[in-house]
């Protein structure tokens, strides 16, 4: 848009690389485990940089995830983005959701499928590979469930450079062929995401792939903060607040625990008031693929890995690297986590559509389902202000759906036809 | 968004309907075809009100299609919207496309696949549907090739309005899943398009579709009105300029009409100063639906009706209401038409998709083959800035590549498996 300048932010205000487990730092390299203790690493922030950042700065951005440049670890330059520029989705006021659950408070969908490859991993891309690309790395790889293949190869293709994207054998046709058009390597593997992960874990060893940022292997400290961008969305369009409930899906549980840690920023920033009673995270799996919640329901952080089933296959990973985050973010903000089957999952996906409007895949058929169950069960209060994050596109899924919804007429083209077939009262 | 402030604009610009045929002028109401010599009515604004809109107005305006309000015939008062608020969708730089087929001169993807439901039929939708409200009616309705059934339903959802959508019974799974997951009536007829629009035409005049409005039957001049935006977002985008060259696809032709009349209006209004040369209006079809363009080539300004045939199934109208004067757009501004066949239009959504990371359906394939062909036929300047337009969803017509592209490699999960595929050179 030339309607809109940039925020003047100049340099990085992250400051190192931190341990999540024992607080060793690190300098800001590709480098994702602590050397101490194994533990992952997240960025560290300049406390001053992040308090220079002004609510008139940002609304003065772009209409996108880089009017937060300043909050991020990369991207403060323009020129220097590896980017579809996706973000500042819709945040749909959603009353007949909220009527049809029993809340009788004001509800959300911060809608995600609005991005440029429709879902909200094109942000964990646009960050992951700008950072990446000021690291030199000059090709892009990923191992997916499916939407960030999709957006990794979308990105590689605008930035005219190569990409390798590892995926499950056994995706939708909506997550392979919307990555393979892009023309990029794709491979595919017999096996579920756990074993991607573990065989990518192993090729970012190699001489051969020493060029190749994985963004969710290697420069996964940076990707990470990309999800942050969805928790600023949702607190500036709400005018500058916090939401009392955050309800949000989880395959490795990072976009969780980043979706709190941008609250916590912008009240620490001094860019948003805390809210009086604080904020609760609740997070969302399918029953397919239910190992942070059923920790959390045993009442363990200890994680223990399952083989993954069911149809929210962009959420099935059975061994998730942030889950006893997740589960550290939602005791202590006071949330809780449920799990919703394939029916319940199918269900979900068509009252989202049919009160807002919003056609979303079958994370977003999770989320809803179990926003749903959360209501019933009475760990979510119906008189608080909730956001519901829809993470994915209902077109990528489409099968999810298509044996449920139909043409509800069939008629031969004629008025009589119509009369008969009751169209005509 | 709560950081921007919507326009403030009083009451609606238009004044009347009037015909193109003859020029005779009714009153604004839910009328489309002239009583006097049966010629379909459009939208005739009150010049003083138009010459008052400033650039500064329509920059403080929402970042979606309303904040032109001021030059649209419904949606000044945000209130009485029904919308998913499409628009200002990505105008994307497109140099790697640009070199692949000649064009030296900068070339822009107009990327309309970004919008709600993932066409510009929101755009058309949202200001059909609002006109129709303030009308008094109750229900929504359409004759649609795909994704205007998709816009209407999901519109009527997020408004809570019934809804009853007229479809071809022959369409692609991503057009009938995408809006039968509403929950409206999804009526699909045994026939093409055509035999649809008979059949709604027939309907309206109907006791029994008294409270109903066809967004592109008895509201369709409302409606119209609404691919204006697309005009209007393309000179901003630009600086308030307007291209040399435009390529846009064609089914009724009301849309390459309708960019047009919004780069004149933009001009008479005072907005944009009129390039040097003017510009020049392209339209696009495919062979196997190519009345319009088949007429141009003939030197004829009369349409003669096909049935079509083809993937490009959101394009296939035979017998296209707008096609006369989509003809004399063309004409008079110098430009021209060309159609690609079913290979070249699959070959045209894959090199959209790799140079510029943007992946369209069949509708968007056709007009990049197109924008080939007319560079290398010579009718389009290769050294003059051009505008093509993306105007739908590649997800919505995954098969048409799905045969074409896949996985490049299929390996078990290990390092060998890897190097013996040559992933490590
Ligand atoms: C649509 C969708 N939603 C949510 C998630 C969960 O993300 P995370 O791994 O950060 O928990 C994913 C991950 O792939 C996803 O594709
Ligand atoms: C994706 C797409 N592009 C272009 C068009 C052409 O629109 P028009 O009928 O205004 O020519 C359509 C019509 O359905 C469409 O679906
Ligand atoms: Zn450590
Ligand atoms: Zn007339």
């Amino acid at each position: 848009m030339t309607s809109t300048v940039d925020a003047p932010v100049s340099t990085s205000p992250a400051r190192a690389l931190v341990c999540r487990g024992c607080g060793t730092e690190f300098p800001l390299a590709a480098q994702h485990a602590c050397y101490e203790c194994f533990g992952p690493l997240e960025i560290a922030y300049d406390p001053a940089a992040l308090a220079r950042v002004t609510r008139a700065q940002i609304e003065a951005g772009p209409q996108n995830i880089w009017r937060y440049a300043a909050l991020l670890p990369a991207g403060q330059d323009p020129a220097e983005r590896v980017t579809l520029d996706p973000g500042l989705t819709p945040l749909v006021s959603a009353p007949a959701l909220a009527a049809a659950i029993g809340l009788r408070a004001p509800l959300w969908v911060k809608d995600d499928s609005a991005n440029p490859t429709h879902s909200f991993k094109d942000r964990v891309v646009s960050v992951a590979l700008t950072a990446a690309r000021g690291l030199g790395f000059t090709r892009f790889a990923c191992a997916s469930t499916g939407n960030l293949a999709n957006s990794v190869a979308a990105h590689a293709a605008r930035a005219g450079a190569p990409s390798v994207v590892f995926i499950p054998g056994d995706l939708e046709a909506g997550k392979v062929v919307t990555t393979a058009v892009y023309g990029g390597q794709l491979v595919a593997i017999d096996g579920s995401y756990d074993d991607v992960n573990r065989l990518c874990s192993e090729l970012v060893e190699t001489d051969e792939f020493e060029d190749t940022a994985f963004v969710n292997v290697n420069v996964r400290p940076y990707y990470a903060e990309g999800s942050k961008t969805l928790g600023y969305e949702v607190a500036e369009q709400l005018g500058w607040r916090i939401p009392a409930q955050v309800v949000i899906p989880m395959a490795s549980g990072e976009l969780l625990t980043k979706v709190d840690k941008a609250f916590s920023e912008l009240v620490e920033v001094g860019l948003v008031e805390a809210p009086a009673g604080g904020w609760k995270v609740f997070g969302a799996q399918s029953a397919g693929c239910n190992p942070i919640a059923t920790a959390l329901h045993n009442g363990s952080d200890t994680v223990i890995p399952v083989k993954p089933t069911g149809i929210a296959k962009s959420l099935n990973i059975g061994d998730p690297a942030a889950g006893a985050y997740a589960i550290e973010t939602v005791t202590r903000t006071g949330g809780w986590m449920d799990y919703a089957d394939d029916d319940e999952i199918r269900a979900g996906i068509e009252l989202l559509a049919r009160t807002t409007g919003v056609f979303a895949e079958t994370a977003g058929g999770v989320t809803v389902a179990v926003l749903q169950k959360l209501v019933a069960s009475g760990r979510l209060d119906p008189e608080a202000e909730t956001v519901v994050f829809n993470t994915g596109e209902g077109l990528k899924t489409l099968d999810a759906v298509a044996d449920r919804v139909g043409p509800t007429h069939r008629i031969k083209p004629s008025l009589r036809a119509a009369r008969d077939a009751g169209l005509l009262g």
